[in-house]
């Protein structure tokens, strides 16, 4: 169960998938701890690379790391030496060499994460998202929020709403609910369905109420707003009335629907405030699975390098 | 003596203000010693929130927090979600489900550290300044301070002096001295005076002369320079001339007046550069006590928290 | 063998700088084992005041600091309170009194370091970098990567080649390696050379080929591209046609030659992304003694503090 490095879910088998489930919801554990700390990657050291913005995913692997005792670096875009035009190449090269053990990078190039692992061919390459290619631990946290609810993924109806196209949060989830025996829906205007949406393994609808019925798991995605008047979808209000989530909406799934949302959320756009605020969102449960699933992730990839 | 917030000091009581100031004065042992470190705190989170930037209070309360042992996040206005639209109850939810165990918010908007209390009901949040309402642990430092050098706050004469109307530190050295039982006297132009101050516990004087004579201690406050120019006063000069504080200008105190400044300095404005390094300024004493006051009050939201 | 400050390598005699060499070689150690943490700081602080931006000497300082233990402060230009307007006065007493035990400044202002070391007496400031003054750190992490390729550092032949004038990078190198025994030489268009450079210990060479001729090692610094259509040089394409270093031009000099960079690099431009990638440089080499340089830089300031 050796990887070096976390790029995606699509090259993932389901043996890796349920290996991290399954590490994450032990490391729950000691996140309900009132001394949360434990000891397994003190004297190891765990840089966030991010070139694009993120308090929440950046916090989250800090959180993950310094809970197992890994020492943080923070590099955000506007503060690196990107200013001074260095190259993704030497930002590597260098953070190697000065002994980082491990590397969190988000970038918004598709395949940056990728394109960085091979700089550094003996450590851990984490994918915070990358373009609009992949998010794999965002995968695998809505992965472990669903699997704690439904007992199961297997068998599952899940309908992924919103911005297909743009989204990595929709691909990493399509391929980790696939692989895992889900069956996925993506739900949008036509106009935010990827290209090659036949290719994937999904069943696709640009109806929201057809998308929805007989679903057990809604997955809403956020809607960018810079977005809004492109030749995307005309207007805020617009998107809201058609593919806007709430509870009268949700009447066609299954009785003990779930839904999630991976943050922000734009409230009374693509989600209701209430349904975000209900019993049936497992929006915090995410937050909190996010931490357990980066400990695990960071735990797979450091932990067994460690021992090599 | 148990609190969830500290978010103000008009509703605290003497006996808390003296608790905090008694914990304070035991931790100052601590920054004294050679290895500055205390496991009170381990395996605890401290997040600091700084929607408005100051990096002397954000460090202040991160070095209160890591001698303690706790692990610290630093989220800033211009790195945070904010760029996303995030709300203000969407990070606090997020943080919570993160696992982060206290909140200090610094903010532009009077009444955010309350606001932002409300969506994490079983945490403790410490306001680091809310628009023109609070900053309750520069009161509990300043009164420190003061109390340091005279022994006691009882019955001693209080001028606070400057840009009253906009200062949060005005308002918690006001309610903390009034609390133990100084007597305040507000000293600045009538346009920089607020309009509730009739209503408040103390007395006000637009003149300085007047306001300084036969005080024990002088709090000099920053005068914002982009206020130059307003309506508030016509310029830094004419401020500096009229209500800058100096040497010459002190002779109408008591003999041992003992002055203050919650810094940054704008020195030869409100304060004179000789004065603010003379004997009688107790400007390093404040930045020292900060980060003690700090470290009581992180351990008595916390510390009580953690035991239950 | 005790000293305040690091400021620079002027000042500094052969036998500190060996002290430092050695210190550094032993901690390298440190650096490769598996667990990378020593107690040797341990409720130590150490803040980095970095006025200008530089991720990779900023993220250096603080690993070196981590893995003695200390805890580290991070306070960038653009998020303190030098948008404020605080003094560096003011901004170092103030840390000073929150109980900081050393101080790594990055300033564009040559002799900010120097300044700042006086508002703090009794405690170290280290250089890392000042306007085009000294970056002492920087220089001792070149000698340190000299000697270990060739035994010593007596007698070199060194070449540093680029913009000298601006370069405290070359200030630094040049009193090193002075202070060491080894003959320097500058090489670069008399446009970038400094006005002073007849009264160094060096010799001056405005031809590259010349300057590289029978040369043991070669630093190559960093151009700066803003200063492209100034009046200091034409354009980059002509700066790399007369004084970029590649393979072909490092045929005159000696044949177990060695390439320094400090970087980041502009691969293309004063160095070619081969010559940087080739077995005869050592920049990879020059990042990890910078961790260790930084690391006995600390322990050489702050542990001898410690003790008295």
């Amino acid at each position: 169960m050796r990887r070096k490095d976390l790029l995606d879910l699509r090259s993932a088998d389901a043996d890796e998938i349920k290996y991290v489930l399954d590490t994450a919801a032990s490391f729950r554990e000691v996140l309900r701890r009132p001394v949360k700390k434990v000891p397994t990657l003190r004297g190891k050291s765990v840089a966030t690379l991010f070139f694009e913005p993120s308090t929440r995913t950046r916090t989250s692997f800090e959180a993950a790391a310094k809970i197992l005792s890994a020492d943080t670096y923070s590099l955000a875009g506007s503060t690196s030496s990107a200013v001074k035009g260095e190259s993704l190449k030497d930002t590597m090269l260098t953070l190697d060499a000065m002994g980082i053990d491990a590397f969190v990078i988000r970038h918004s190039f598709s395949g940056a994460a990728e394109l960085a692992s091979r700089y550094v061919p003996g450590k851990p390459v984490i994918n915070a998202g990358d373009g609009t290619h992949e998010h794999p631990t965002q995968g695998l946290l809505d992965l472990l929020t669903i699997r704690d609810v439904k007992g199961t993924l297997e068998g599952l109806e899940v309908a992924i709403v919103g911005d297909i196209q743009h989204s990595r949060v929709a691909r990493s989830n399509l391929w980790g609910l696939h692989k895992m025996g889900a069956k996925v829906r993506l739900v949008g205007p036509s106009t935010l369905m990827p290209a090659d949406a036949a290719s994937l393994p999904v069943k696709v609808y640009t109806n929201l109420s057809e998308g929805l019925a007989g679903a057990d798991v809604v997955n809403v995605l956020r809607i960018q707003l810079e977005r809004q008047d492109s030749a995307y979808f005309p207007s805020t209000r617009e998107y809201a009335r058609l593919f806007g989530v709430n509870a009268e909406k949700l009447k066609v799934c299954n009785d003990d629907v779930t839904v999630l949302h991976p943050g922000p959320m734009n409230r009374g756009i693509e989600i209701s405030s209430a349904l975000a605020d209900s019993s049936v969102s497992m929006i915090t449960e995410q937050v909190t699975n996010g931490v357990a699933v980066r400990m695990a992730t960071l735990f797979w990839l450091m932990g067994a390098a460690s021992t090599s």
